[in-house]
């Protein structure tokens, strides 16, 4: 009864995520550009043909840095606080079978560049470089369900932290990127609280740090505020 | 660059339809029966945990008997009368790369058998026996995008034929199934009208055929009506 197939790669996406932590939990809950570059053999305009007429696209994906953490039967979903347990099959985690990932994204535009495709994208929640596996139109009639209820995540996740820039972090920005979308991609994704859920509520020193776009951020949370202590480039060159 | 993954089933979905021709081109069109039967390793109710409380699950399958024909860079969508080419990856034809399906279905209720895990689903338009590789609760503030455009197929087909019943496949239907299940479903799949777009219209005295739920259901369509004329089990012992 058992049996396998075999999955290529079609293309891979270029987001600002350098790693895991601070990538919101899912697509569309910030305006983050992403850019799908697809692979030879799969990178022909013909084969987009008719695909701009829509606003969204379904993105499969292999969540391949976690292929060799294997699955768990089990997980703690980070919308119950990380102390309650779920069937993997109940949940949108990456340690499942296949560690096939799933996310709906606005399509911006399509480039088409020296003869090859690129998808511009917009709310992906998806790790700089991950493999995508599909591309498909999203059709409202079919997959927007109007009477489909949800479970543990019935509603977004409330925007928990109010985001402040230190002097510092400030005019570190205004020299890294003085247009402001690396400014409010940093408030929208920090404003989230990537931080794990048992060490919300206590007050604390840490400082934490997420690798984006290059760089490097770092901000603490006191009070329900959290400050953006510093945003150093990745290499002092650029 | 490139890339490859295996892809293993962990379950196979039982529905009643047998052969391609017929099957609703979306799911949700007709609310059909199927059940998904999760294979060993993958079907113990600890993994299912918190399933329950969504009414609506996406499945990932192969278009498995589409494996062998490859895939088309170019592709014919029945919705545009099958006059008009479109980019495969602006359509969900099965003759693509990797040969992915996905099909949200309302989850109706989760039965374990002899410990084993078995998902009793509506809607699905996959074919009896086809490979399930993911299942994923469907996530209503993510997944129904409340300001999606849907390009060429913005609104479900239309109910095209009027159907009715000749006395001899009326007979056959009170012996094959009194409870009507099977009435509604011939009814609801022959007035969807699946033949292929360039013989509709003409008048014509052809008659199609579908194996449906074990039986060869025929019918002929004159005037924008369809008379379905016989309802045969295809084991006459049955």
């Amino acid at each position: 009864m058992s049996s396998a197939y075999s999955l290529a790669a079609i293309g891979h996406i270029k987001t600002p995520f350098q790693e895991k932590f601070g990538i919101p939990r899912q697509s569309g809950l910030v305006d983050v550009a992403g850019v799908i570059e697809m692979l030879p053999g799969f990178d022909k305009p013909v084969m987009f043909e008719g695909l701009d007429a829509f606003s969204h696209i379904w993105v499969s994906f292999v969540f391949h840095q976690c292929l060799e953490q294997g699955w768990k039967e089990r997980v703690r979903p980070p919308r119950l606080g990380g102390n309650q347990a779920m069937g993997v099959f109940a949940t949108r985690s990456p340690f499942r079978p296949n560690h096939l990932g799933l996310s709906v994204v606005r399509l911006d535009r399509i480039e088409t560049r020296a003869g090859r495709v690129r998808l511009h994208v917009l709310g992906a929640d998806l790790l700089d470089g991950t493999p995508v596996v599909d591309i498909k139109p999203y059709l409202p009639y079919v997959d927007k369900v109007s009477d489909a209820t949800g479970g543990f995540a019935p509603h977004p996740p409330e925007t928990q932290l109010q985001v402040v820039f230190s002097e510092r972090a400030e005019e570190q920005l205004l020299k890294l990127m003085p247009e402001q979308q690396l400014r409010t991609l940093i408030e929208q994704l920090v404003a989230l609280d990537p931080r794990p859920a048992y060490r919300k509520g206590a007050e604390e020193d840490r400082v934490y740090g997420m690798r984006l776009a290059g760089c490097n951020v770092r901000w603490r949370v006191a009070d329900a505020q959290a400050i953006v202590l510093g945003i150093e480039a990745d290499d002092p060159a650029q």
